[in-house]
């Protein structure tokens, strides 16, 4: 068997867009959006229906411990291990039609594709559905192995805490190590998104090849100073957390802007007291910075401690900086990557090689298996509100680059 | 008659700290702090307690329109214009001590002391009491003749609207203009505050003697950027809002800083959306910015709008600056701040010219007489706040002050 496919395959590209439509219609809101939140109705609802074309799509499907919908399409060789591919139905307040659920419908889509031509498969397919990926991350973080045994740390959601919301989905927290996938019965996972950024969009890029999920790194900022009266105070006798805080940005923002593919905000700032006639005598902000590179961040952040160390002294203020969140890079298979460049030169397709600077499910997923992720554009770069958008087109588009791979992948691996 | 006295008048001090500790029972809270919110049940005790004391030391009380209380002390030439003092009762929440209310009582122990020493006045005493300082100013602003005929302007005060306020105090909204004073009638007028502001106590000084009430203008800063996901967007699409607003306020602390005695504070700031991983797309802040020269004043945010002109271009997002307050400057009488010198040298205390960056009702009198303002130290800087402190002694020093530059003000007046 040739490791190549001679010409593309295609989905049916009517039938995907008009899941996407039906899709969207669950937790439809006044303004066109969308809010299907984990764990709530309008999840089950959606999860119900996927399980639903699951299996009239031939797939055996089931539910792990984690809340992760499974369906299982066999192939002629059920031996070997499987080609996943997956995303997450459920979505952030006021979001758009596309985030998360594209991935699970095109991966549908390929299944249905696979079926209905008659496609020969020498590995078996698997559709994932992952639990709360715009929360918690439960879902493929069970996959991975990677869960954290305290149900407190998960916090309350919408005031139920992770055990009922699991239950109430058909998972199960007690067994929710049960979960854990043995890496063995996966020889790849892939994801197709919307880029949730502009680059495409500006580039004129059809596809985008990622190279990886960047690691993303999150820390609280918060800086003492003293409060005090805004005008009997004079200018050198102050300790202003507020103009502190001020140069905190500006560093945090010329980081972000040094040579390199990191971004780097300040998205939350809080101050007390807040009121415009008296100094501000506490500040506390957040640090959200990103890059594939670990050593980059590395780098960014012994810098910033520095910073910060000359800025407390200079403000005569305290500063704080105090880790909150450390998702490590999670690099794309460099094969998969080569296998979709394969499949767009099929199609004919431009294509770029980018980072995801958004978090996926697919970045735990990398910890089990060869991972790797499509991208379409979005519109406008917009990502979680209402006006989320990609074009019908980019979508087929998108869809079909995603069969091609499989079909490659299926062919590569069963050669190796 | 001389122009000078010969030697030093005293207050009972013992008199004047047991009344200051009195009305510190009046709202008193259990942290040893004191709220008496104008038009509070609270405020009202304070003003019943302080007329009934007024007639007990020989004066005439009334109320006029904008609520304030006038304690009229007769002289052997009673048709001459009066010498007036004063200060206010309420207070911000969670107050403490000092802050208008030490300037009511020793007033009020000037008149006592001039009854029980029998000294001889050429003018009339007037001890007043001003409405809501903290808040509207309006009974200073009345008498002053600068009301705003619309009542909406005053907003609601805890849930009531100033007609209803001003009547629980015995004012009279549809009268207010009636509490205008003729200038004619006063020659001087004299408040003895706290510092509110570190300046004294830092210099080892007992006495400031005020320049002026310094002008205080307040705008309110907006910027529009671009709200977008913090990880997909580069650095170079960005229109962060808050990278912005950090230059805006360095570039007006460092305003503030400029060689000068202006102050200028950025104490508030909301962003939106205000999450950790959206760029920030809009910022509102505060400015406020003081100093007794009004054309330091002009200049400085001259000098601001063009800086925010090159911010916004850099930055890509939309600055806006809207005045929302404007006090002009008032300056302190050249020869009130001169029998405040005299009575210090009587007194042999060590004084210190400096303005007062705080508002007072001083600033509104200067409009209709000559005004003086004497300062006394507040320990740390610390006002507005249950910890406000001002020594026994300091109280009583300040206290002697105001007596002997009311008797200097008293001779030189007639003599003129």
């Amino acid at each position: 068997m040739n490791n190549s496919l001679g010409s593309a395959y295609f989905i049916n590209g009517d039938r995907l867009l008009s899941t996407i439509m039906t899709l969207a219609t669950i937790g439809q809101l006044p303004n066109g959006g969308v809010q299907r939140l984990a764990y709530s109705g309008e999840d089950r609802q959606a999860r119900q229906l996927i399980q639903q074309w699951m299996v009239e799509a031939g797939m055996g499907v089931r539910v792990d411990g984690g809340g992760n919908i499974i369906g299982y399409y066999p192939s002629r060789h059920s031996h070997r291990p499987a080609i996943a591919m997956g995303s997450h139905l459920d979505t952030v307040p006021n979001a758009g039609h596309y985030d998360g659920v594209y991935g699970v419908l095109a991966a549908l889509e390929v299944v249905r594709s696979c079926q209905e031509q008659s496609l020969p498969l020498n590995h078996p397919l698997e559709v994932m559905v992952f639990t709360d990926e715009e929360g918690t991350m439960i879902g493929s973080k069970a996959m991975a192995g990677r869960i954290n045994p305290n149900l407190d740390s998960y916090g309350l959601i919408e005031g139920k805490d992770i055990q009922t919301c699991l239950n109430s989905i058909g998972g199960n927290w007690q067994q929710i190590h049960q979960a854990k996938r043995d890496p063995h019965t996966l020889t790849a996972f892939l994801e197709l998104h919307v880029e949730q950024g502009p680059v495409l969009e500006q580039a004129g890029t059809s596809i985008g090849i990622v190279t990886g999920v960047v690691g993303q790194r999150r820390y609280r900022i918060t800086i003492e100073g003293g409060s005090s009266h805004a005008g009997t105070t004079p200018m050198p006798l102050r300790h202003d957390a507020l103009v502190a805080a001020a140069q905190v940005i500006l560093d945090i923002n010329r980081l972000g802007n040094l040579p390199g593919n990191q971004v780097a905000t300040v998205g939350k700032i809080e101050v007390k007291p807040n009121v415009p006639n008296t100094i501000p005598g506490f500040v506390e902000m957040s640090l959200d910075i990103r890059d594939l590179s670990e050593n980059n961040l590395d780098d960014l952040m012994a810098t910033l401690e520095s910073d910060i160390h000359g800025i407390a002294h200079h403000t005569q203020t305290k500063i704080n900086l105090q880790p909150v969140l450390n998702n490590q890079p999670a690099l794309a298979s460099g094969s998969i990557q080569l296998a979709i460049e394969e499949a767009c030169g099929l199609l004919n397709l431009s294509h770029t090689h980018l980072p995801s600077r958004a978090g996926h499910d697919a970045q735990e997923m990398a910890k089990l298996t060869e991972m790797g992720m499509i991208f379409v554009p979005s519109h406008h770069g917009v990502s979680h509100a209402e006006t989320e958008y990609t074009s019908p087109e980019h979508c087929v588009q998108g869809a079909n680059v995603l069969l091609n791979t499989v079909l490659l992948l299926d062919r590569q691996r069963f050669n190796l």
